[in-house]
């Protein structure tokens, strides 16, 4: 139950089978930096190029595929006092008839205030002067080598997670990604001091942190798509387009899910989900969409084993 | 500002310019009654054939085309103790991968409690057989006539609103419509005891109500799709396949609104949206689905009319 | 066997239960006139509102719910020398991205010359300057009413037919519509000079026509959606958005018309359509897009009934 | 102008950054070997894992990013008598509710006769008893590293080419990549004995081939998606989901065609795509579907370049 230090120096604009960065155990708590989307630093100074430039692999011992990967999102600390976003929305989030009535997309910038936990436009609008809103960190881009001699872009997600740009994935959540490469290989980055469902814009408010997360293990798995805990829900995640697709991977996992942790026959999953599920969008701007499907603990039993609401 | 009370005694399966059963002015309350999705009435007895037959519709003096209906619920109280669902996911919730995995869908009774609040299953699986779950009463369809000599199913939505089983239209909420014909023609029916986002199986928890409601009139409004507010927001909704393009429309139509009532020229809203917008989803089941599209009232200055934050 | 000379004298922009204007039986044929797209007659005057006003409905003699309406395209002759289009793409059939840099879509008329077989642009920009294309008269819009009291606008398309702007619907072509209303109640109108695929600038060469069609009767045929047939080949037609659920409608239309026409089992079906299948697209423009699924005739044995392939 | 005859020992389960197998330049001929889809080679024994294991990289002299590689496809062998196929249609290809009547799709074997050109079932279903189909070859997968690190599986396609099933991919078609990564690093592989449009069985007739190929260069020529050619015609390819984002990317770079080898102005493109586009379906089965846009040459002026219609 280590707790390392890691100063990463080289960034990845993918996740795929790359050299490890460091080697962590079970349980181990890693403490490291992140680039903001652009590939800034919290010096503001350009480290690596863009898109979404990823701190690690991080190799997990003992890590198999077909095993899940979980990790804890345990601190987001913003490392500078600005982050940008575009100043438009994203041209295929409106109907396509309004688009020449859209503005250019300029990036502009925010202001940060930890210790009021706030963020503000440097120069806004006189329509929207006085905006201010509250700072909530959250991780963009994060997962897995994807395995299968694979190289996916941090522009887009799947299975093996990646830029899924949901706001739930904040200090506090568990991510827990599928297993397809020896020691998981887990890449981090494109903190968001800010953002809305879907991230509309195209960006949250991009900035750099520190970020503190604890990773565990989960042996023979079998999960075929991202899965999370909260507080208060238990989610899955699917990543396609139409967002149609990315919710019935989504669907489709949590009915695995309930079924293998929560022994819910199809029928009795479908009455609970029928009744009580929640679906969030996490993004419609990149390549593959994102949709996060819910269901509030309340309505389940905890499984008994070390690893919980996971196990 | 009277309130009528109205016993309907024959039912539509299409929104559409149907002769009205009753005329009713800006201000006025209904109170009236709705048989469940499959037709049936407070005593279980089959008084119009499925789908969705919607009691109405109601005339409202003054509205013409290009005005706006404002419909607020009041209350829904069940009229008979028991609703229905169906036992399984829709086939185009999941992959299609799993569908033969899924049980054939059969038709399920639930227990309605409006003391205790509760619903439950008659008959429950053994692993959900404690499930007690809140009774939480919404419309699935409800709307206007669509203008241009249309007839619309009730099994579908579009502009003028429709089946978008939407959990977000429950008593409390207002509803806001574009107008397409004299007197608007509202019809309303397919009221849910309970229901989970999305409307996975295919239904809520089905069955008939009293419901209360109260109508108001924006003139000139030039809307372009269903709008809507509760104590904390207000929302769009956009109607389409796949939920992309549902998105588009919702998201348009919040832009046209925060333009038109609170000032905000594009840039403005761009900024707003992409750092606050929350995305729900209505239904994934019918024909067209459903995206809501929501705004903090936090982030807002009311607009100084009678109509509120809908003026 | 009759033939009908019918000049029609109003025109409805749905498809719906609306009055017969003539009742023709099982083999008539009919020889009538059609508005263009915009509801001008031979003399370009406009006669009816747009979109899309429809010649009909005619009542066929003896046609139930559950029938199939066999229309044959004999003939389409332009009632006039001119035509219009619009003048640039719809803004759905490109990226997003490039939308502003396409011009404002204009109306602007084209010559037919129905000697010569051709049709240009009047007035054509000057890198076109010299460009003449056929004169290949089509159907956009045509089909029957879709039942259960709905009236669907003549803008879009369903298992009813409607706004297919489907190239493959000219003169020589057999349409077969699913019946759901007694009489079937036949509506037809939209017809273009010339088309390409998918009708992305969101008209073909819209004029006026006189059409003459025969009408015949499949008894209990139980067809989900339109099909048809041509010298060479049979067809069936999906319309939905996304272009994903128009071709599997289609799909599924042809994976049932050759169990129960050509007696293919599903594997042996799934050979035969997976090696030799042909999709067409025939209109990304409207609410409902248009897929066509075609095999050809030299793979099939046609059914020794008197309604041939389509028996 | 150099012949090579490369004899691979080596494939590939994705389309990246390799090491390449073999340099080539300009106006150069390859000939060389392809497995099937499955990893069989002309003995069929297997060689590589599945799926769509690729012949290449070959690295062509002087292809910087920014130019075109152009692939004509001089000839293609089968390298034997046999080839396999699935048994049933994929499970996205229809209705989700007619699903559970779909067999379990099972690996059926296929008789290849390249003296008669045709191909049969080995033991195929008795409705079909008689089915003899041409021998068609085609090419499944073929294309370019996709730059930005990445490394794309063979299962999916994108800008750089890929798993697009596109049955015009045929002998004596000209394909057109952008270059992403010096020496462009041309893969190619998943040959077909003949398919279906949309490959909706999953498969075309796998299997593996000799292939004989010329590549030349095109510098700075700024595409945004394959191009291509054949006698007829010449044609753009969009690789996404749903078939309508595919078209949108297929329809845009063939505007951009139009526009940068043609001279025509974005209302002159619109209207010859309006009244003469045609488009494919290459595949409805991959991760990204396939849509390909196609001009007859008759309607343009071909370019006075040494690459021709694609100069």
């Amino acid at each position: 139950m280590a707790v390392h230090r890691f100063v990463p120096t080289q960034f990845h604009n993918v996740l795929g089978t790359r050299e490890p960065v460091l080697r962590v155990s079970d349980g181990d708590t890693v403490v490291t930096f992140t680039l903001d989307a652009g590939g800034c630093d919290q010096a503001n100074v350009e480290r690596a190029p863009k898109p979404n430039p990823m701190t690690g692999p991080f190799f997990v011992e003992g890590a198999e595929p077909g095993d899940a990967l979980i990790v804890q999102i345990q601190r987001m600390t913003p490392t500078r006092g600005t982050g940008w976003t575009y100043s438009s929305l994203a041209p295929n989030v409106v109907e396509p008839e309004i688009l020449p009535q859209l503005r250019e997309r300029d990036r502009v910038d925010w202001t940060i205030d930890p210790h009021a936990g706030t963020v503000r436009l440097v120069d806004p609008p006189i329509a929207i002067a006085d905006l201010v809103l509250p700072l909530r960190p959250m991780i963009g881009c994060f997962g897995v080598a994807p395995g299968m001699d694979q190289a996916i872009s941090t522009t887009t997600s799947g299975r093996h997670g990646g830029n899924m740009d949901f706001r739930g994935f904040e200090p506090g959540a568990i991510a827990c990604f599928p297993v397809f490469e020896p020691g998981a290989l887990f890449f981090l980055g494109d903190g968001h001091a800010c953002q809305g469902d879907g991230e509309i814009v195209g960006t949250g408010i991009e900035t750099s942190f520190e970020i503190e997360f604890t990773v565990r293990l989960k042996k023979n798995a079998k999960h075929g798509w991202p899965r999370g805990e909260n507080a208060s829900e238990i989610f899955t995640i699917g990543n396609a387009r139409p967002l149609d697709q990315a919710l019935q991977h989504a669907t489709t996992e949590m009915l695995r899910w309930l079924g293998d942790s929560f022994g819910l026959d199809t029928v009795s999953a479908s009455h609970l989900l029928g009744q009580t599920v929640s679906y969030d969008i996490g993004n419609v701007f990149n390549p593959a969409y994102t949709v996060v499907c819910r269901i509030a603990k309340t309505w389940l039993r905890k499984p008994q084993t070390s690893l919980g609401w996971l196990g």
